[in-house]
């Protein structure tokens, strides 16, 4: 598995889909029509029969558009679905443990959240790491603090591995983002207030256009 | 691996423990110092790095002791942590998935709250059913409907599996439970509410005299 590639990693946030009365496989549908660097599915409210049941149709949708499909959180939930990877926080299982499980092909992702974090994940067998809250979050419960367009460069400069930047980007930060050198740019809420498709259209624009 | 022994299944809620001021890994040890037919230990609120601490932990201690332990929930923390089983609610991965995955020497437990899946879970790849509540429980968030001792044998007669009773049982219930004709029975709270290496000893002395 090759690393994040440049452009747009789209977030099918399920809990945020449903409170916009949003169907999370309909979206991720949309999210596919465009060239998508990753689509990442993120169900934190789910039970693990239905987050495995969505994980698995979400799978079929970005195989069918050859983009990167990874799973939020959980390892064996990626594995049951047949997903390309997992995205792990710092609370989640380690990497190194989960590395082992899924062998050397698949992709792990890793958040950070401050420098010490990052320092700290060069040692991690990652792939790549996401980086934020650049901006002040709604799809967070807990968000840890904002790091700012300089916390993100600083976060560039320091780490071994890509960087994802996340948390609050709205598509008109994007060539701000882009500019502090984040690899990739994921985007949940964003994509989400407006047309699905139009939305990720509009930002795969901006981010590699 | 051998189907749940007869005698006491004895349940480590994490919540539950910190709750009363009780550390989960010393109420394992207090627990293991009795022949258990098994110990699970539940810990619905830790994150998944602490889960696997301290069912590590924990499967050390039963380990030592010879008894058979089990991970509530999660197959994957199982797996990491050594267990020899792992107990599934009806909302958890299907018992199949986790079967292909943990193979056929570890113990699989799945939770059933009705004639309905009791019956259905006769095809299922499982070495016993929980069934309960039998008594009304404070020790889960949203309690499935209390069955009952008539429930409860109305369960063991219709059961392809052999049934651990659980749900609100008292110590002083155990005799009823017993000739109801579950072959093992699960305690929570009833073990906290005092010594636990003393109210665990008089369950079994109970449940095996």
């Amino acid at each position: 598995m090759p690393s994040v590639q440049p452009g747009l990693y789209a977030i099918v946030d399920r809990d945020a889909c449903l409170a916009r009365g949003l169907e999370p496989l309909a979206v991720a549908r949309a999210f596919c029509t465009v060239p998508l660097s990753a689509l990442q599915l993120r169900a934190k409210r789910a039970t693990d029969r239905d987050r495995v049941g969505l994980a698995r149709a979400v799978a079929a949708v970005a195989r069918a558009a050859g983009i990167p499909f990874l799973v939020n959180d959980r390892a064996d939930i990626a594995r049951l679905a047949g997903a390309d990877g997992v995205h792990l926080g710092q609370d989640d299982l380690p990497p190194g443990s989960v590395r082992r499980w899924l062998g050397p092909d698949r992709m792990i992702g890793l958040s950070t959240h401050d420098l010490g974090q990052v320092g700290a994940a060069a040692a991690e067998p990652v792939d790549y790491l996401g980086f934020g809250p650049v901006f002040a979050t709604s799809t967070k419960e807990r968000p840890s603090p904002v790091v700012g367009l300089d916390g993100l460069r600083a976060a560039v400069a320091r780490s071994a591995h890509p960087i994802v930047a996340i948390g609050g980007i709205r598509l008109e930060d994007l060539p701000a983002v882009r500019a502090a050198g984040a690899r990739s740019v994921a985007l949940v809420s964003a994509l989400l207030d407006g047309n699905p498709a139009e939305r990720a259209a509009r930002a795969v624009r901006l981010l590699l256009g």
